[in-house]
């Protein structure tokens, strides 16, 4: 069976993003037993403060590591939102910051104000990343909810433990409510 | 001109490996101005407590980001250094930490007591990472000192940044006085 599934997680640098797509790779490998390769790619726009992480997630062995068109974009800012919208599988799902992102390419985005979670569930929008992971995880279950709560509480910076899984928490909660519209 | 440079950082979790390969690859983007790709790939040997990194560095633009034949193999460990070094370049650099691997495949190798310089530095040996890191800066000059100082920094977790400096220095002070033997 070839499940390979790719992520593409997009937005600017400090929004900890890097994290997030670790974080998701080894809840599907370390604790859900599949295979997951997890990649940063840094050219000029990083510097300009752009910053996106990619994951693939896969049943079989994976050859091909780099994403060429993603199943899943999460975008966390306007730009990253108007430049990978067009490597978006036909099919794929848009995930957008709807505090951050306002024009959107498609009515078959989720639109979620991921910021305002962060703050109401932690008081700080620093967790919003979690928060992603949480909403990713809960629309389409790539990864099962007891393997990202063990990924999010091995790899949250010492002491911020708590405040990530009730970060993740309010994430998963967010998914169950919004529909695609 | 095509300088591309692969480096695969192998030992076990928690040893900090990803976190040096984030932080290699900034150093070269962000700080330097070229082009970096850092990637993890985690397949079973990840759920046996492997952990491996890899990061390409390069002038131009990276078109395939995988790792083949690493120029320079850094292993942390015994299994790592088995495991790889059959995939380093013929020319390749390898280092090792001679505090954890013991039986070395060729006498080519750098073998410096990683750990023990961490201790020494920083009375850690949680700081193996960033020692590693001084250690490949100061012998292959793959991103300047300025660069790699300023990568650490940014990334090195809330209050440990003094620490990790210092590991960071005692690491490019040990590459100066080790030679290939």
């Amino acid at each position: 069976m070839n499940d390979r599934y790719e992520i593409r997680l997009a937005g600017t640098g400090g929004q900890g993003l890097i994290l997030a797509g670790i974080i998701l790779a080894e809840a599907a490998a370390i604790y859900d037993g599949k295979n997951a390769v997890q990649t940063q790619s840094y050219g000029p726009e990083a510097r300009g403060g752009a910053s996106r992480a990619e994951v693939i997630i896969s049943s079989e062995p994976i050859d091909y590591p780099e994403v060429t068109q993603a199943d899943l974009l999460l975008a966390l800012s306007q730009e990253a939102c108007d430049k990978y919208y067009y490597n978006l599988k036909k099919d794929g799902l848009l995930i957008v910051d709807s505090d951050r992102v306002t024009r959107v390419p498609t009515n078959q985005a989720y639109q979620i104000p991921i910021a305002s979670i962060a703050r109401e569930a932690t008081e700080r929008t620093i967790t919003s990343n979690v928060v992603s992971l949480g909403i990713i995880v809960g629309i389409t279950g790539i990864v099962s909810r007891t393997a990202i709560e063990k990924a999010v509480a091995a790899r949250a910076p010492k002491g911020t433990q708590e405040m990530n899984l009730k970060a993740l928490a309010a994430g998963l909660e967010a998914a169950a409510r919004f529909r695609r519209r």
